[in-house]
């Protein structure tokens, strides 16, 4: 599943419907027509008041690699999944297009099209599932991690889901948290991939595999050395706080929590940690945090938080509900036309190409999604705003400062100003709606 | 990435815990200690009545890639992850032990032991992550579509969630779900990897990229043939259906809506299409259907279920909340002992070895899920029972018929009879309690 570059194709983590779409229109000989798809959230996930990108560094990532190979072409030869005719044409796919969208980190609100892809039809469609899969989880990631890092404060949030997800989508998940604020991932993968900082100690089954609690967390201390974090929750806490204090001294570095109540314990330990003079160990807990559960912990002497199973599933919202939809096309004749499903219902859509500005206050707050489509005007230039779409992808040439590894720390620090930049009420956790109006203009 | 196999190496995909967790305990020497881990749930997803079990198969085929090669130890020895004592026992480690578990497509119920590792501490602790993560999604996954499945009835189930999950999640989801009773998936990497059924033809795009629906429909069909799907909801349903058979005729095998109202679209259409003579032509339902929704549809003359975010989210459980826990390990005297987490609250967990039976009614039908722990006795020679657990790996070497690709259509099967052997009241969607009750035996 190579295609000579020695990376795996990417090209069928795609829905079959792509693929005979483009078998029709090769005959129909609409393939070649230019269009314009906008990839897009009707609404935030169900009473967010923003939501965050995340993904698209991934996906540009693995649009160099969506290439159709020997395998991946033998595949849908021998299973008649297409023609020949449009087997030659995968073969010689590589995308000549160009993509326009929001930066990673960058909030959102509904109908702000954070993906722009122009090219043939073709060329544009058998994108879409990729781009759905990649952006959708991870912006789902991404808006309840940046949840959480709000109502955290100041306080470090570790990702610690990876065991609460698939295998590869904790990877991914950790980039989403990383650029939403968390500071660090227990995937040692994410590590590696993406160059984030990984964190991890002991569990359970360590001081259980010892003959004695004193045992297992001299053995920790032996190894790992006082700077490490000690887990006080196998057998009794208050003994454990003393065990390890006796075992590590004052210079142990953290102890960790990870069940019971942990508003309740972490005044217990660190009370009890001050008397014993481990005035600097700190205090993580672990046990099935939330945004709101982290909130609820904002007045407990809680120096870190590690959040696992409601990161990876995004806290109750585990896909963003991003579409990809065809908005604009030429005719035979070169014309172009918007175009729009207009069938009843909530799925109806927008037709022509839409551009995107955070309309700012005079202080600077954002005030304001304008987006205006086809050829409105921009926001006039006494207007405070930023312009929220940025070249991705230029005549099928990714911008490599936007692939996978590359930009993670700069999308961490966009969404921290771009989060900044939203009313106070933003960052409220109780459901409520879009933090700013979003404007079409032109439409 | 890879370890002279050419495939990826699964080694990485790990909580960084797990390896400072196996360097502590080379030097203390607890690492040699021989343990045994189980993989189990506490509880089923909230009112749920049972569980099924998917993802070993994937689980299995990633353990053979579980080496630390190169580019691994390159990782962990640059970011000082972990000493150099631990990166030599990481470049000689293959696993060497010994899996038990239940058989892909097997329902569960809470603390029914869906693994059983028994292995040297630091043989056992370093698969961890990957287990859990693997077995957490697709047994969500697959817990989810059984309800679907069983909702359904005999008529067929889709899966089309690929766009909705992590690219790669999407995969394994689509694995899951034709172990639970799915006919068949959207995903063409699913198809290659897994050797699944795929299915689709058209999306909204294709019909409002040609200059009218007749064009669209006729260009579908010159390339696609009447058995193709046409798909009704871009427009006008009633215009759309009066085209569909106008241009494939009565040969057409397919229409399908995907939005709107469906019970009383489906009745229209059918009564529309039986009126036209189109009476052998089918109706496949895809708008954000879940096991309710399916239901809902049970009356209506709707031939399939496309099911696409709900699904691959697990229907409102995207986790299976599995945990994997050491129970019982030997001392320095090679003596056994059976051991647990003792701290209040609901994550204590039950020491000792687990054996696992189905225990049946004279009539064949499940009673209860029988746990015996340690030496306690086998279920007497007169009840009825199924022996759950079967050997997955013995001595480090995969038992091939278990892996990834090899399993899905007998855990489809496996999966199909021991969902028959429930209680008729488990296959209810409103919220419940297991379906039969665990008993501890010996314990």
């Amino acid at each position: 599943m190579s295609h000579g570059t020695g990376r795996p194709s990417s090209a069928l983590l795609t829905d079959k419907y792509e693929l005979t779409m483009v078998q029709a229109a090769l005959r129909s000989g609409a393939a070649q027509r230019r269009t314009v798809f906008e990839l897009f959230a009707r609404r935030l996930p169900d009473g967010r008041r923003y939501g965050v990108v995340a993904g698209t560094g991934r996906f540009l990532e693995q649009l160099r690699d969506f290439r159709f190979g020997e395998e991946e072409l033998g595949f849908l030869a021998d299973h008649d999944v297409v023609d020949a005719a449009t087997i030659d044409w995968l073969a010689d796919f590589s995308f000549r297009g160009s993509i326009h969208g929001y930066a990673e980190g960058e909030v959102y609100f509904p109908h702000s099209p954070l993906l722009t892809v122009e090219a043939t039809f073709a060329e544009a469609v058998v994108l879409e599932t990729l781009a759905l899969s990649t952006l959708n989880f991870d912006t789902a990631i991404a808006s309840a991690a940046s949840r959480m890092t709000a109502a955290a404060g100041g306080r470090p949030c570790i990702d610690m889901g990876s065991r609460r997800t698939h295998e590869q989508a904790a990877v991914a998940a950790a980039r989403a948290a990383v650029i939403a604020g968390f500071t660090a991932t227990s995937n040692l993968e994410a590590g590696r991939r993406y160059g984030l900082p990984t964190v991890g100690t002991a569990a359970h089954a360590f001081t259980l595999l010892h003959d004695t609690e004193p045992d297992a967390f001299r053995a920790q201390v032996d190894s790992l050395g006082t700077d490490t974090t000690l887990l006080l929750d196998t057998y009794d806490v208050p003994t454990a706080l003393r065990t390890a204090v006796d075992v590590a001294g004052h210079e142990l570095a953290g102890v960790r929590l990870d069940s019971g109540d942990l508003l309740a314990q972490a005044h217990e330990v660190r009370a009890e940690l001050n008397a014993l003079g481990a005035t600097e160990t700190g205090i993580t807990v672990t046990s099935d945090l939330d945004e709101f559960a982290i909130a609820a912990l904002a007045a407990a002497p809680v120096d870190a938080y590690g959040v696992g199973t409601r990161l990876v599933t995004g806290s109750g919202a585990p896909t963003a509900s991003l579409v990809y939809k065809l908005v604009r096309r030429t005719d035979d004749a070169g014309q172009w036309h918007n175009v729009a499903k207009r069938s009843a219902g909530s799925k109806s859509s927008i037709g022509g190409r839409k551009r995107a500005y955070r309309i700012l206050d005079e202080g600077g707050a954002a005030a304001e999604e304008l987006i205006v489509v086809g050829d409105g005007q921009e926001p006039p230039e006494e207007q405070r705003y930023r312009r929220l779409q940025i070249p991705l992808v230029v005549d099928g040439e990714v911008v490599p400062e936007h692939i996978g590894s590359q930009g993670v720390a700069a999308a961490a620090e966009r969404h921290a100003a771009a989060r900044a930049e939203l009313p106070a009420e933003a960052l409220r956790l109780q459901r409520g709606e879009a933090a700013i109006p979003t404007r079409f203009a032109g439409a």
